[in-house]
Formats: structure tokens, sequence, C-alpha cells
């Protein structure tokens, strides 16, 4: 394989990318689907439903799998940490929160510990928790995140990792959406790539019509960082993070208006989760990153790996030593 | 050369790294620097400082350059467009503002048309107006810029530019520090990169000693986006753009207090300049990108260009087919 890396010898897969666990977008179906492609498929625990968690760990079958969790809300519900460990994972990924209180039992009961960080220092962080892998994320991504740009964060956590426990793998996060992407990152120091948007625009993804529609008409200018959808929903987010998401008729009501958005609270709340679940793009949120200008069709999560292992390979060999 | 490109054939340059136009940093023995060690050097023609330019422009000697300018600023004092092309650049760069006044001149004197653009909207009118290159410059990028990052604006203005008008060159701006950023440029389908604080950390930059030492002391968690600065030295930026600095003592106090700023701008205005002149990393700010974490010394340009290249080469050939 010319795309054989240090991730795809460590986890034994053929290609070295790994699908975001995007909350609610990344169940059983599209993890499956990424690793039965030769990718490691990751199902996006979220904040924290066991009854969705379960069923999606029944739906992932008996592919490889690895489950991430959002570490502040995981912090709420610890047991739900045994559940997943009890499924035999490969790997277990913490992003948004401190990974030290979780890390000894992951790396016990022999699942990998990938930390997501979103800046040098929470790296570092992450290397003092026996990080087996650290996914750098950059403010592109959909979905939550900081304000570290990928391009930048990648070759700073790779010196880094070089420096204080060169064993310790890297993958890059936030703006991959095909194999250009996947080649960058490789040079920028990255074992791997964890892609987010380019899977949620899959057929195995858990993402209604409309919002993928709403996804396919957008370029790479129409998203923004906001916190409002979180405290549309009343998620207790940190507030060093935000989303990144679509901008449309919900973020040009509240972003940047706050306050108010709190001070309604209730019934706003309700009304987000009506649209959240009737899919409605402009009344709820549509969680997509910056790549999403590098999207244009719904396809099956193997065509994206596909696809994008292709382009890699071709933009490398364009610049060979002849 | 193996890092042979449409940049490199099109100017006859043996690299292909463009200098950043930087105001202020990037005059005249920076750009002869950078050409005579085989990129394309800019000078920075800022604000538009007469003297200061024809200085510059007298400093660069016979070497190659071309020049940069604010387009908002020029549009101010336009005659100064004309000291330039008397000279004979090989490129004339416009950022920040509509290039569409001053295509057609630079054309016709026989320099290339490069357009920086934060956004894909703005790639799409510089193509418009004829731009022979496009430089799309992310939001990690330091001093001024948008909010878009490197890492997807890159490869969506390549779609753009495939589509629309396939001799247009594009070159990557933003975070571009070492040669795993210009190889991953290279990988996202830039034809080359423009190299901004990298070079301002070297021997020939206008900077002086404090300002460098800070940037040396600073990683990529120690930047910030503001407006401070630009409120501060009393310059008529227009909103959408902000400046990334380290942060240091002065962003503490006065970003988030803009309002406040305004209402005491003549006394801080004259204060800030001073520190400016002083070379005061806490009194005025040092402007530098996200890319400041992987600077680890102020050494000649050459050495720069050098490294920059014999990495990006040692990172391509890693993923050769065998």
């Amino acid at each position: 394989m010319a795309l054989s890396t240090r991730l795809t010898e460590r986890f034994g897969i053929s290609h070295p990318i790994v699908s975001a666990p995007m909350a609610f977008a990344a169940g059983g179906r599209l993890a499956a689907a990424v690793s039965e492609s030769g990718g490691l498929g990751l199902i996006g625990g979220g904040y924290g439903d066991r009854a969705w968690l379960t069923e999606q760990l029944a739906q992932v079958g008996s592919s490889p799998f690895g489950c991430g969790f959002i570490t502040w809300s995981l912090a709420r519900q610890p047991e739900l940490l045994d559940l997943v460990l009890e499924r035999g994972p490969k790997a277990v990924f913490l992003s948004f929160g401190d990974p030290a209180p979780f890390a000894p039992r992951i790396k016990e009961a022999g699942a990998a510990l990938i930390c997501q960080v979103q800046t040098r220092r929470d790296a570092a962080h992450a290397l003092d928790c026996g990080a087996d892998v650290i996914v750098a994320q950059g403010a592109e991504a959909g979905g939550h995140g900081e304000i570290r740009a990928t391009f930048t964060l990648v070759p700073e956590v790779a010196d880094l990792i070089r420096q204080r426990a060169p064993d310790t793998l890297l993958c890059a996060a936030g703006g991959v959406g095909d194999g250009r992407g996947l080649a960058a990152a490789l040079m920028l120091g990255a074992d791997g790539v964890l892609v987010g948007s380019r899977l949620w625009a899959t057929q195995e993804a858990n993402v209604g019509p409309r919002m993928h529609a709403a996804a396919l008409a957008a370029n790479g200018d129409d998203t923004i960082r906001s916190q409002v959808m979180d405290l549309a929903r009343k998620l207790d987010w940190p507030p060093r993070y935000t989303a990144r998401v679509l901008k449309n008729t919900y973020i040009a009501r509240w972003h940047g208006r706050e306050a108010e958005l709190m001070s309604v609270a209730d019934e706003e709340a309700a009304k987000y989760r009506a649209a959240w679940a009737a899919d409605d793009p402009e009344g709820s949120n549509t969680f997509v990153g910056e790549a999403v200008g590098l999207i244009a069709d719904v396809v099956p999560a193997r065509d994206v790996i596909q696809r994008m292992v292709a382009e890699a390979e071709e933009q490398l060999q364009r610049f060979r030593r002849t």
C-alpha cells in the first residue's frame, strides 16, 4: 500500500482514515461501513443516551469499531464507558474535556486511547495521560471545536510528539474532505486523518435528506462558529468550545444575541428540538465544517473512502522524483 | 527540480515560494534576499508611505521583485502604483479590497496580477478581474486576514480555478512555516506558497530584536485575531478584516474593550506608535501567525528557503510508490 502509515500498521487497517464520532450522525451503521471499507469506524457516543448507544453498538455487528465520547458529558455518566468497553472496541476517543479520569480504564481494557485536542497545550496534557493517538483538530472542522487551524496545529503537535513520546500516533482533523486533504495531512506530519463532514454526507450517516440537501447547496464560505445551538439545546458546553454549522435563519436570528436567547431558553429549546427532529435545516442547524465546499454528493461511505485514497495517491505521485 | 510547478515555470524561479508583502517588515532587502535565493520576493507597500517605498525599491537593487499593496489604502493614493510599475516589477500583489480599478494598469504594464483572497467569493471576483495568480489566505496567517482556513480554502479555490480559468495559478498563504507546509500546500492543489511569519523571522526583515525574541518564545496557541491594533493606530480597516498577533499586555488590556479604546484613541495612538518605534512587544503588537510555533531561530532568508524546499522534498519522497 502506498498509503501505509504507522496508523494502518498499528490498527491493522487498509487506509489511514478514521471516521469522526459525530454525535447523532455517526451511529453503528456508519462505523461498520467505514471499518468494512478499510478505515476505522467510530460511533459517536455524544451526550450519553444509553438506549441509543446500546442500539448503535448492536448495529455495528461484528465489524471492528471504536467509540467517541464528549468527555465533559461522559464525566456525568461514567458507566457508559463500561457499556462500550464490554463490547471490545479497538479504540475509545475522548474530546472536549480532561481525559485523565478515564485513561487508565480504557488502556487496561485493551482499547487504544485516542485523545482529540484543539491546542498544543491540550496535546501536551494528552501525552501526559498516555494517549496512544492524538487527533489534532483545527477550527475548520464541523461541530464542536476551538480556534487553532489544522494547517499549523498538526505539524506543531507532530514536533511535540517527536520530542516527548515518539511512539504516539497523530491524526489530523478539520477540513479533510477529499484525497487532497488526506495527502496534505500526511505531509504535515500526521499518520492519518479523522473525517467528519465528508462521511456525514453519506448514506450510512444518521442525517436527514433536508440537512444533506442544505450541505450540498453550500460552499465553504457558508459556515460559522457559534454557541447559539448549545444555548438552544440547553447543553452545558464549556465556553471555550463553539460549534461550526451552516449559516441559516436560526443563526441570523440569534448569533450575537446570546443573552436574549438564554432569557427565552425554555420556549426556544422546545422549538429547536422540534425543528431538529423534523430535519429542518433553517429552524435548527446543519453541523458541517468548511470542507462542505468540497462535497458534491451523498454516496455510500465506501465510495468516500475509495475516492479519498485514490486521489491522495494521485496527488502524492505528482511530485515523485523522476 | 522535484518541486518544479506551474509557478516556478511561469515566473522563471527555482522554488515555488513567494514572500508575503508584509507591511513594514518586508522591505527591499528581504525581497532581494528571497529572489536571490530562488523564490519571488515582494516588497510590502503597506499603507502607502512614498518615501519609504522609494527607499525599498532602491534597496531591492537589480533583483527581480514584486510589490504588494493594501488595496483599500492604495485606492487613496493610486499614484503609488505608478511609482512601482516604473520599476518593472514581476508582479503586483493586491489584497484587502477590490482589485478591479487597478487590474488593467498592472496587466498593461506587463506585471503579473496577484490577488490575495480570503473567501471563495472573493476568489471568484479576482478571476473576473483577470488575476494571473490567486493567493488563498487562511485565517491562521499573521497580520490581516479573515476567517476561512488554508486547509479548505485552497482546494475549494483550486476547484473554482479549474472550472473557470484553468491557466490561473494558485498559492496557499497562512500557516506555511516549513517544508511540511509547502508540501501540504502542493497536495491541496496550490502551485506554490506565500510565506509570511517564517520570513519575518529572518535577518533581512525590518523587525526589531525584541519582537523577534517574543516570537521565538511563543507557540501557536499564543496568537489571536483582533482589531485593537488598527483602532490603536487609527487605521480605517474595513471591519471584515482582523489581524493576527501575539497575545500580550496590550491585547489583554484592550481586546473586547474596543469602544473604550476608541474613546481615548488620540492618546492611545501616540502611545502605541511610540511603543512600536521602540520595538516594544508588550506596548504594541508582534504581527505573526499560528506558524510562529514552528519557528525556532532568526536566520538569513536563504536558509529559510533552502530548508523549506529540502524538507518538502523529503516529505514528498516518503510516500513515493515503490
